[in-house]
This record gives structure tokens, sequence and C-alpha cells, in this order.
């Protein structure tokens, strides 16, 4: 039987300067223990990425959880999903019968300006950070795809619109698309409002082997993939094949395939992001994802809703939080639980993040959850 | 069957600051894969406390090895040993044939001075670091056992010499308890020779269930646990609870006893450390450790030798690293390669590995591995 989700929980998101960061762990944990009705696991993976040493331990002491071990995961943006899914794998071995996943970040107390690069990185002293990279990924795909700026913009409008209805989002706004390609440039062709902003947050899921609660949530399919972002047997942009390797893999174990899928929630670090990952997730065929945006396809009424909680863009982007977070909607969503941005007819639902350095070239992390609601 | 280790692998410990991070992790990791004689893994575990995020896929890109999942696990000190747990645990449960564990730390690079503690830390404010946590605890048996500063002295005297007969090690030196007591006072009544150093280092193993190879060992028994440093259920000082059930729950898990272990690679960041670590693995009564060092016990020639590559305080302690540095003198002297600082007999070795934040109060972790060589 595969692993089971009991219990989400969640802090709000956005800048919380105020707030240590062993606290917002604490209340995501709480909230996660709390909905699935248990006050001990066997185990706690805490996905981190800024967090100093022993920062993990510190959180889950928060937790009053002594004794069991606890495990610090990074991959970057992608460290909640990867904590998620070493929890997964732990409970599918029968290591453990029930482990607490938590993702956490503290950004707003970091230095202003550019993530710190490793000094000696000649990527990152060149300026091919994260916005750049995503950049020449958007300027490609205007020169090589029928995409527009409009596209572009669209993705923001529409997540920035769907966090309004999220009560945990840092952002919520209904912008038009002259709005954000007038807001200030960023990376060109990336406006701010196409960029995830600098959060604090944390989200956690308890994850058990499966008891027959009727709101528990299956986890029909983990799949972690790494590998670097510019390979030469690919002719594809940033992330498109590690994503699609790794997608295929996730549906293949769940046994679906892209159209069985009723929502997603994924990586739009950047509007680009969404664009070339729901090519990868099978939801468009390569370069022709903007019509998902342009046609209504990914509205939250659209026959395959993405980000219907404001996804990065609109909930905010604390890295190591971010995983969890996309999980705690979805599974709110397979859950019917969530209120006004309710997913119709939703049943099955993915998660896909994507992870990579300062500057993502040397190597990235990709995880994708396939998770099952029960049928209605 | 337990799985087993194929391969070991270091760079040099020592402050090399000329060397990239992911240079030091590719000469880690090849080494050991050579060792091992395989050219492809299934999964990549890698432990680090300061690489920036993104670190571990960038040193596995390093390793040219594609698409398969890498995962950065971080506990401090007890980083590497992490990562070995979480790998030998996957490897246990048929998730992969054979995982490479990687440990890599970059010190050199850091800014001088103490280690960053999170700004709201009210411990790291008010100076309660782990030099005077270890300083803390030195003073405590100071006053309550018969050991002596001397005693102290003793252990950077055995660690500093056996590191002179390993050719990886940082330092290495003859000195006397004289010049160890009249070195520079960090936290009274721990000198300078006392403390381990800042250093750059990797070292890696590999992985896997088992293949009959006659230079393979077993890794009979791999345990976390996690805790406070004070709590208030023990009257004992730092650490010892925690390293004491953990080591219970390996010995059990391996079916031996403190007796039957031929030579330990424990957690000796100051030389206190190694004196509460021997009586917490049971070489020792609580209170009783002062006697291993003085009678000789521990010394290379001992009955039960600790340290023999010279420890944190010799060879060097890069946090990541260290652990995995500490499963490759255990596995080089259960195969009997050790040269002259073989251990006779060795059949059973004990490697122990504790770490905690900056000041280390709120939350430790502790892994204790029993590593088991072939019958001779």
């Amino acid at each position: 039987m595969n692993p089971r989700i009991y219990g989400v929980g969640s802090s709000l998101f956005g800048r919380q300067p105020g707030t240590e960061v062993a606290e917002l762990a604490a209340r995501a944990g709480l909230d996660a223990l709390r909905d699935a009705g248990t006050d001990q696991v066997d185990a706690v993976y805490v996905g981190t990425v800024f967090g100093e040493m022993g920062a993990a331990q510190r959180a889950t002491h928060r937790l009053g959880l002594h004794g069991v071990p606890v495990i610090r995961v990074e991959n970057a943006c992608a460290s909640a999903t990867t904590a998620l899914h070493e929890a997964t794998a732990a409970v599918a071995a029968g290591r453990y019968r029930t482990v607490l996943a938590l993702g956490v970040e503290h950004m707003s107390r970091l230095p202003r300006g550019p993530l710190p690069t490793e000094p000696r990185d000649p990527h990152g002293r060149a300026g091919l950070l994260l916005p750049a990279m995503y950049a020449m990924a958007a300027t490609r795909y205007l020169e090589t795809t029928p995409l527009t700026r409009e596209d572009l913009a669209a993705v923001a409008v529409k997540n920035h619109g769907n966090a309004l209805a999220n009560p945990l989002a840092e952002f919520g706004a209904r912008l038009t698309e002259d709005e954000v390609l007038a807001s200030k440039s960023i990376a060109e062709p990336l406006t701010l409002h196409q960029c995830s902003p600098i959060s604090d947050g944390a989200a956690a899921a308890v994850v058990g082997a499966g008891r027959g609660h009727e709101r528990d949530v299956e986890i029909a399919a983990s799949e972690l993939r790494s590998g670097g972002l510019w390979d030469s047997r690919s002719p594809h942009v940033w992330g498109f094949d590690i994503v699609r390797d790794t997608a295929r893999a996730a549906y293949l174990a769940a046994g679906i395939a892209a159209h069985d899928v009723d929502l997603v929630e994924c990586h739009d670090a950047f509007t680009i992001g969404e664009v070339t990952t729901t090519e990868s997730l099978g939801l468009a065929e390569p370069g022709e994802g903007y019509r998902l945006v342009r046609d209504g396809v990914t509205a939250v009424d659209g026959k395959t809703p993405v980000n219907p909680s404001g996804g990065l863009l609109g909930r905010g982007h604390p890295l190591g939080a971010t995983g969890l977070a996309q999980v705690y909607e979805v599974v709110t969503q397979l859950r019917h639980e969530a209120g006004e941005r309710q997913v119709a007819h939703a049943r099955t639902g993915v998660v896909e993040t994507m992870g990579g350095g300062v500057t993502g070239i040397d190597g990235n992390a990709c995880v994708v959850l396939v998770l099952r609601g029960r049928d209605r």
C-alpha cells in the first residue's frame, strides 16, 4: 500500500522578520500534527536552505519531539519536497510508521541583494544567477515559439489573482497584463511581478503507512531526479529535461497519464518557469505551453488548474518551505476543503518542485509527486 | 543481510583555500568509487554544513553521475555520518543497490572568528558557543571526578601523536602534556591543542547490499538519535545521554557489548569530548573515563584504541566531512591496511559522531555505527 498523508500544516507566508525560524517551523509542525490527530512521530525530516547548522534540531526541539531521529535535507528550492520524498520512502520501506516532513525558511533576515554564491563560482561571478537563467529561457521562448510577453504576464495575473483566495498567501492582487509588464524590470524580459518574492514561511506534512481515515491522501508516486542545466544531450532550455524525466517516472509509478491530472502546483519561481514546466509535465507539447494560460486551461475553473494557491509568485517563496506549501495546497484541494479556490472534481493532483544552486548551472534536483484523494 | 561498505575515499585534510569545495568532494568521491571498483551508483547522499545551496548537486556533477537522486543532509558535525546512515537505510530497504555517501566542508574560506549564529539566538548572543559548552563540561568533570588537567592534555598528546602516522591528517606532532597545557587558552580550562581546528576536507564511502568481496566491511548497525543538551531528565553533562542511548541501540542491533569493540573513532572536538564520549560508549563507568587515557587503554597499542587516525584533534575537523573520515579510518583498520598505525586484531570498530548547532543547546544529533571486518 502506498504511504498516506495524514495531515498538513502551514504558517502564514510573507515577511515576518520578528519571528524566529524555529517558531515558524513549530507553527507549521504543530498544525500538521494536530491535523493528523497525533502528537508523536518516529522521525523528522526538515528541509531548509539558509538555516544555520543545527536549525532542524532546534525547530524539532520546539515541537517537543524528543529522541527521534531528525535529519535536515537541502536541495535548494526543492528542499521541502526532498524532505517529503525521504519521509515517504522511509515509511514505504517500513523504517518508520509515521514521519513528520517539515519545510521552513526565514529569508527576510538575509542580507538584501542577490543570494550568496560560492566565492569561486565563475558562473556566479559572471552574474548568471537564477533570474538571469530564467530570463534567458524566456528570451529563447519569445524567439522560437509563439509565446508573447503578454502570455508571460498572464501567468502572473492568474497566480496573483489566485492568491487573493488563499488566506495563507503573501500576495494576492487583481493585476492587469499591462501592470505586470510595466512593473520594474528585473532581468529582461522578466518584470517584478513575474518574479517570486523573498519570503518567510513554513509548511509540514505527516506521512504514515495508512490507517483508513477518510481525509488521508494517498502518495501515489514520489520521484526525485538530479541533473545539470546545460546538458549537451538536450536541445531544451533550463530544466525541461529533468522535469520531463521525473514527471514521466512519477506518472508511470502512479499509473496515470498527463490527462488524468486534475490540478497542479508547480515551480513558477518566474512566469516562464510555469510555461516550461507545464510543458515538461505533459500538459502541452514543447513550445505550446503559452496556450495553456492564453486559453484558460490552467485557470482555477479551467481543465487543469495550475497553482490555484497562487504559486510561488502569489503565495510567496520561502525556499525551503515551498515544496510542502505546494503539498499543503494539493492535499487541501483533494480533500475539497479549499473554499472559494476549490478546484471542481479534484481527485488526482501533481506537485512539482525544482531546485538548483544559486546559478543552478551545475546541478538541479526535481521532485514530482502524484497525490490522490478518495473517490467522491 | 546487512549492507556493506564497498569502498572508501578521502581528500587530504587541512587548510586548502585554493581548492574549490566541489573539487574536494570529487577527490574523495572518485577515490571511493575507485576503491569500490565501480563507476556508477543509484543515489548520492552528501553531508555538508556550510556549502551554499545546491553545493551537493554541484559536487556530484563533478563526479559525472547524471540523473541519479542527489540529497544533501545536514546535522552539524554529524552530517557525514547522517549521509551514511541514510545511504545504509536506503540500501537495507532495497531502495537502491549502491549509494555514494559523501561528506565535504571547506572552512578556510569562512570569515575568521566564531561560527555564525542565528542572530536572534539568545544562547549564541550570550557566548554559549561550543568551546564554552565543552569547557563547562570539563570544569564540572574536574570538580566532580578524579580527572585532572593533565588527563585532558594526555588526550591531545595521544591524538596528535596518532596523527603523525596518518598521511591524510592535518596535524601530527609529538607534544608533551606541559606543551598542551601551556598553549593559548581558548575556553578555560581548554587550551589551543585541546581544540579541533578549522579545516578543509572531504571523505566518502560506497555502500551496497553485499557482493562477497573480501575487503568489503559490514555495517552491523547504524543508529541516529536526536535530543537536547540540557535535559532536566538527566543529571549528566553535555551529550552524555544521547551518546549512551544511541550506542546502546547500536550495540543491541549489532549483537555486541562494549567489551567486544576493538577500536573506536569518536567525536573528540575537544579533549573533554573524548572522555565523556568513551564513558557514554561504555568503555568506562561514568566519571572514570580519565582512566582510559591515563592507563593507556585507548592508545593505538592499548586494549581499545580510540582515534588511531588522530581524531578530530589531529586529523582536523571539516565539519561535514568528519563522520566519513572516521568511517574511512575504521574501514582501513578493519581491512588491516592502516600501516604503522594498524590496530592489532581489529575486527569490530565503532564510529561515533555528535552534531549540535553553533551552541548545541537546543538540539543535537548523534550517530553510532558498528562496522565489522572479516574473520582473520
